[in-house]
């Protein structure tokens, strides 16, 4: 157990190291050249430029920024990241971003009065009893303030009682709330939404073939009879997976082309040359540009040839389609109601906008959707709890014996002393960190697999599949000591009553874990997260090597987004100690909420400075967020059963049950009353909209504006190719109306010293 | 354990009771004077008449049948039963009464196939392993036979796992083409059946209260604005429990006006008397006639006042209110939308049929009911698992001594040796037996008290909650000897791991206890039922002392219902055995059988010639039936895991890991692909319907139809007095026109012998 200087020296250590990457961040952030790094959002927006002006300038001032004046002012970012209001930041970067902060500030909402309570009223409970005779060692300090330190059957146990239902009652309290507003929250942005086709629109999946009539047709004759007065068209969907992948490989060959381009530009004396193998690296040598343009020539023909071929072979038509009604009331009501008699045919949903789409899973026939996801919920349970095992097999794989067997020229390398040691102490963990960093990708993989169809859903979907693998393998793995899989056999083969004592046998004595945990996982986590290294680094490469045009050099930006499918286990994770521990050792609350006010302010930047969300989903992921802490407060009441039932305080546990019964009674109240917020567009709002619409605009042509709004995105980049025009007057209807009227406002970084472009 | 002897005993006393129980019915049934008791469909049908024709005969005649050639074909009813088709059964009876036969007829499709497997593979394989030495007492009969006789680690449990897989998948296959079948006959009905109020009405609740407008004109603006084109009218609902009440009270005094005006006619002597305390049992003695007419008027008086006061008043119309559209189509289309952004007001869902409708509820506040709900469902465990402590409480005060110094004058009485061992035997039997007999009627309260809003889901919640009731109380506390809430213990405090060794370590050595369980409890009963005996005595007694007209005969009559609430409990609980029996000890299946085929024939009697349903819910109930079956499976599969594992079969027992899963698997497939026939109105349905009745009747005045088609039964019988002809035309609407179409058809049991009247 670490001791108080084990924990002064951690805090210490991560402070500075944060500061650091602070300071560093600062500087980096004033250098013209990492402008597009650390404010690719403006960029996009349109309100910071191309460099054509500060190419007046030196060489140097273009990459380099000796205004040393602004220096002065690195920390300032923070309270520009503060200040922009709300409502603003909605308008500029979508109400995901925003409705995501706000999950930091309801943790601070939380976690600041559970915090001065438990020192006010628990910490001098538990302080001034003597369970504990103190000791020389620090754990027992912690263990002083703590619950540990009171003694068994004592009536103090009472103010912990009291305090558990105030917690929890006040915790409820903030996610109700919460759960309204972000509820109201959506509703409005819904409302004052420009027009989007998603709006008009429904997914209508398992439409049966009709072996007289293609299949637009016979879609077109169903709805005709069953939505008469509302109905517009419909956009049937094609297999496009292939193409789709062709128009990659060319993506991946101009890349490589341009490269080649642009260093035969550059050195201007010969031309450059590859080899035909992989990566270039083996294989004949050739001329590189005449071998990438041939490629490229190859490709598109093919890919031609594949979209005549796709555009007409009716197999390639998916049995799915987007159908489009006259009015959002048409559309609404299509979207919530049951079609035929056989539920499992004509399915319609809410579409999600366009953008959100998640092409390649359309195809995915609708009857293999159970065993898919019955498939991937075994994948995930194994990985969970069996992960380690493929990881210490790799891990024995990769021991130094076994190289050297193979590798026997790598002998007398290995062999020396300090390599070795290095070696051994390094493999086994590369093994193990490979798979962590990998694993996310690997969730997100599982997840396409299991069919969702937008890219909203595949985020919150890994989230939760991430969620639980944190849960396991970070908390019960560190609380239950042992592989996940032996904690299976632990709980399947304790009784039921026997869970809570498990729990409160060890939950008290981790925190000191978990507090070191927050600082290594959490402080210093965000302090990497607002340097940008890997983009910083790739957007320098693609700058030098593939940059020809400030389009190319936009393309290379890669702001990226807040990462859904990782942020939120994470924080859900932070809530879940938080929770916890509260009556147990308040102590490590302090922690959580540095953690949960620097990542506010970081990632605040980030929202406004850098991250460009691919799409947006309204919030629709709230009643994930929400579940998860209502899980929270359940882990933490079966915990306490457990550490009151082992004081002996046969007066108060009973009054503990109460707890998950007035949780679970919330729980379903909110769900009840607030998740079909997030899951239906009511009547009464489309109707609303509706009439709004028809008295602004009364002689719009909607069937053209619909039209070919769901496209597969790879003829959409065909289409450009040939019709420069219709693709423009495509592509408005996805970029809301709103975002150009308000790119007119002057960024917060544009003013001033931290911006030489303008300078 | 019984032995073979007594289990012989005890089917020869059940199968002999049971013929003499058939033949006291077969006696009963042919006399006139019975007629009304056991055919009572047939009258109210219109196709029996009145005893006009009977009366020119002599009065013997009247009430006994002397026709000894009809006694010889007393058991010609079951050929009768069997013989109406289905279609003609649908009609006849509705949907509900139909599908509620065939689940004997499932159990009989899945049960006998499973039997002769059982019989030509498990028995033989059984019979020549040798685990149990071959003894004296029969219960190793039975277990040589079943699967307690395969010796430990045995390759013969291989057939047992084989046979295990073919049982489930025929299981499911056959539930899985009854939920089809059922599905469709729910459609066809929906389709085939007359124009109904339910059809075009949706009821919406939580209207909320606008302090501006009356609540009829706010429901009108409401829907006028957001159904514009649907939309027809609404219909308020007052709160007239008070005037129920009174209602209600008139016609208990109504009866006994009936009584004494009886009396006096035949006595035609002096005017009866009555005293005006508690059943006429205490208080002044005064004129009975003149006391009862009094009463009646007083509350005639009072109850016009109400009426005015419930009409006028605007705090007695609830938020709540049936709303009708123009369309099947609008109203399916209202009912599966959610209206608002506030997902818990102007709530809609289609309304119950009027006879449906259970209307003391829709004054309950939709906010009170989660915590009705969660109020309801403690109430239920605790009464499921400690029902047994005040039982056993009453059981302590009934007992003599007490008795004794309460009522010393009985002193005497009671200590006669033989009436106290009587009573000392009888007295706590008696509490329990009371218990269990009015155990429906309270779990019928608790479901009234929980806010269902039909008849129909009254009964299916009250079925629900008893069948939990029985598979604790019958089947567990008789496989794990000790009361209810000792079970609970041993579950609670047992590692999961540990219960399917429990189950299996007791369930074979029971099987001779539930064989004889269903003798007593299942044959027994069914000929009990067919007899009728308490409607047979009411019947004959308002008969003697209440009926004054042919219309006070017929409602004299009391045809009842099938009861669904106490039926599908008791069925649900014989799927129970058969599934988990079916692999360990095949030998009980027969017992099944007989009691299924048995019951089918009756029942199917009883809905021919008796039951009136007061509701046609067309199936509604079908899911709940088909969860129960797969539950019924999932126990059994847990069970076999315990068997195994006990018999060390390490090579098979993880291979019916399979078939949990499997069914799991089937019950989503089963839920996603048929549950949505019972809950929702699809479209195309809907629309075809409208279109069908658009063509055929044009000029059709919907809205007249549809006025005043739910209105509260009180309101409904005062409009009766006023204004008979309203009332009529009122009525037509609630019952099908079909049934007075096929009214004519002669009634099975009109032709021949059966049936003096008309001899």
């Amino acid at each position: 157990m670490a001791t108080l200087q084990d924990l002064g020296v951690a805090a210490a250590i991560n402070i500075i190291s944060a500061f650091i990457f602070l300071l560093v961040f600062a500087f980096l952030k004033l250098q013209p050249a990492n402008a597009r790094v650390y404010y690719p959002k403006w960029y996009l927006k349109g309100v910071r430029q191309g460099s054509s002006r500060s190419d007046e300038r030196g060489s140097l001032l273009r990459f380099v920024n000796l205004n040393y004046k602004s220096y002065l002012h690195f920390l300032d970012w923070m309270r520009d990241a503060l200040r922009m209001p709300e409502g603003e930041l909605i308008a500029h970067a979508g109400l995901d971003s925003v409705v995501y902060l706000r999950i930091y500030l309801l943790g601070l909402k939380v976690f600041v009065p559970l915090m001065l309570l438990g020192f006010l009223v628990l910490v001098p409970v538990n302080v001034t009893d003597s369970n504990i005779q103190t000791g020389k060692i620090f754990g027992t300090d912690i263990d002083k303030i703590s619950l540990t330190n009171i003694r068994e059957k004592s009536p103090r146990l009472w103010a912990h009682v009291v305090m558990t239902y105030v917690f929890t009652a006040w915790t409820c309290f903030m996610l109700f709330t919460e759960y309204k507003t972000v509820a109201r929250m959506r509703f409005q942005f819904l409302a004052a939404e420009a027009r989007r086709p998603d709006q008009f629109t429904v997914l209508v999946r398992q439409v049966p073939l009709d072996p007289d009539e293609p299949i637009s047709t016979h879609i077109d004759h169903f709805f005709r009879v069953n939505h008469p007065d509302y109905y517009l068209c419909n956009q049937v969907i094609y297999n496009a997976n292939k193409l789709a992948k062709l128009v990659k490989k060319r993506e991946g060959l101009q890349n490589w082309l341009d490269y080649y381009q642009l260093q035969f530009q550059r050195k201007n004396t010969e031309r450059p040359m590859t080899k035909t193998g992989l990566w270039g690296l083996w294989g004949q040598k050739v001329d590189a540009i005449q071998y990438y343009t041939d490629g490229i020539n190859q490709i598109s023909k093919e890919a031609a040839a594949e979209r005549e071929r796709v555009l007409n072979d009716d197999s390639s038509k998916l049995p799915v389609a987007f159908v489009s009604f006259r009015s959002r009331w048409g559309a609404a009501v299509c979207a919530q109601t049951q079609q035929t008699r056989d539920p499992t045919v004509w399915l319609t949903e809410w579409a999600p906008e366009p953008r959100d789409v998640y092409w390649r899973n359309l195809s995915v026939p609708y009857l293999q959707l159970t065993m898919r996801k019955l498939f991937i919920t075994g994948a995930v349970f194994l990985l969970i709890f069996f992960y380690i095992i493929p990881v210490t097999f790799v891990q024995s794989l990769a021991n130094l014996e076994g190289i050297e067997k193979k590798l026997t020229f790598l002998r007398p390398i290995i062999e020396a002393k300090f390599i070795k040691s290095f070696l051994q102490g390094f493999l086994p963990g590369l093994a193990l960190k490979l798979f962590l960093h990998f694993l996310p990708k690997l969730l997100m993989f599982m997840s396409k697999i299991e069919g969702h169809l937008a890219l909203s859903q595949l985020e919150v979907s890994t989230s939760a599949k991430y969620y639980y693998f944190m849960v396991v393998n970070v908390f019960f793995a560190s609380v239950i000591a042992g592989a996940a899989f032996e904690q299976l056999k632990t709980f399947f083969q304790q009784s039921p009553s026997q869970i809570p004592v498990i729990l409160a046998g060890s939950i008290p004595q981790k925190a000191t874990f978990f507090i070191t945990y927050i600082m290594v996982d959490g402080w210093a986590s965000i302090a990497a997260d607002i340097m940008r290294i890997k983009p910083l680094i790739v957007y320098h490469l693609k700058n030098m090597f593939l940059v020809k045009t400030d389009k190319d050099r936009e393309n290379a930006m890669s702001p990226g987004s807040a990462g859904f499918d990782t942020v939120f286990p994470q924080l859900e994770l932070y809530f879940l100690l938080g929770t916890v521990y509260s009556i147990i050792t308040p102590f490590i609350l302090p922690f959580i909420i540095v953690y949960l006010a620097f990542a506010y302010v970081v990632y605040r930047h980030q929202v406004i400075n850098v991250y460009d969300p691919e799409y947006e989903s309204a919030a629709a992921f709230w009643p994930h967020i929400h579940n998860r802490i209502i899980v929270s407060l359940l882990v933490e009441q079966i915990t306490l059963f457990g550490v009151f039932a082992g004081k002996r305080a046969a007066a108060s546990t009973p009054l503990l049950i109460g707890l998950p019964i007035m949780t679970i009674v919330f729980h379903y109240y909110c769900k009840n009353r607030f998740e079909p917020a997030f899951r239906k567009y009511p009547l009464e709002e489309a109707m609303s909209k509706d009439i709004v619409d028809r008295a602004t605009h009364p002689n719009w042509n909607i069937k053209t504006y619909l039209q070919n709004s769901y496209m597969h995105p790879v003829f959409k980049d065909s289409e450009e190719e040939m019709d420069e025009e219709g693709f423009d007057a495509e592509r408005s209807t996805l970029v809301p109306t709103k975002r150009s009227s308000r790119s007119n406002t002057p960024a917060p970084s544009a003013n001033g010293e931290e911006s030489p472009f303008h300078g």
